[in-house]
């Protein structure tokens, strides 16, 4: 997706070694313009699945999952919420996640009732690096019985593990954008 | 809003003594279609000021802000990040945020380049209550020296104090639907 890279090479910020901070369009101010076109790519790459229900995780993910819905048909979005839980609900859905980013784990939880063994499932997130957050979703569906329409990515590290972490769970991702590395603070993309 | 109201007497839930819950359709489970009804709505409200950037907090306010950004044409959203950092940095604007509900203090913060004395601020939120969430909000606006469009609120409770208090600082609200009262487990509306 040529704009998206544009857009990164652009606006991103590469903070050494590997942390590429996109807050000025995608996960703190939100180009939704940009927004539209990424939910307009999904939809090329997964209109041909049946695809009931948005799932991703807040906060970031949420205007990317709304933005997609839109282009589905306005169907519903579900996101996990983050929280260190002290107790387990009996009507939650929860997931262990690891932030190698932040050196913390997180409890990551949705309720049952919105997510069923009716649903296909299109799961979105704005990054791919180690794939903990987007395996603790993929684990709740799995809790939930539901199908998995697909798996979409708008910026994966392609030099970190979470595709083939992904793919020995025997789930594909389709990624808009994969970078290959960071070259003295440049961004070289696959 | 009668739409909005058919909605939360049907699948909104109420706690007492006083918290209403909308996770089925608002702030966990997200109904697109009516995400885009409630943005028309604030579009009418909202249309004949000047609005360069749509402005809420993580993480139920993203989805509404989105929605109502594409209403507006497609103008860019900004979402205050909430955390406890221990560290001030000097390119953020912060505020200090209480909840009632959670009984917690919480710091918002939001990126000082991507909120400027140029910008026209619609502010979007869920819910208002005590109004300490939109108090925090407008304190970084005004540390910004943006111009305010508007406060937009889907659901308010209309027997706390938060439109009070805004009003003491001198900013009108509008809400899509009041709650008079919570009476017996049910919700009366203003």
């Amino acid at each position: 997706m040529n704009l998206l890279k544009e857009k990164i090479m652009m606006d991103g910020k590469v903070i050494m070694p590997d942390i590429l901070k996109v807050d000025g369009f995608l996960n703190h101010q939100i180009e939704s313009q940009l927004c539209k076109e990424i939910a307009k790519t999904f939809k090329e790459k997964f209109g041909g699945k049946k695809v009931t229900k948005i799932l991703t995780i807040e906060a970031s993910g949420i205007a990317l999952a709304l933005a997609v819905a839109y282009e589905f048909g306005h169907i519903p979005v579900l996101f996990a919420k983050k929280g260190t839980s002290k107790i387990m609900h009996d009507d939650m859905y929860t997931a262990k996640i690891h932030s190698y980013t932040k050196n913390v784990t997180y409890d990551a939880s949705i309720k049952k009732e919105y997510l069923t063994s009716d649903d296909h499932v299109l799961l979105i997130d704005d990054f791919l690096a180690n794939g903990q957050a987007m395996l603790g979703l993929l684990s709740m569906c799995e809790q939930a019985k539901v199908t998995i329409s697909g798996i979409g990515i708008v910026i994966e590290k392609g030099f970190q593990e979470g595709r083939k972490l992904l793919k020995k769970k025997g789930y594909a991702v389709e990624s808009l954008v994969v970078i290959k590395e960071f070259k003295d603070g440049r961004i070289i993309f696959k």
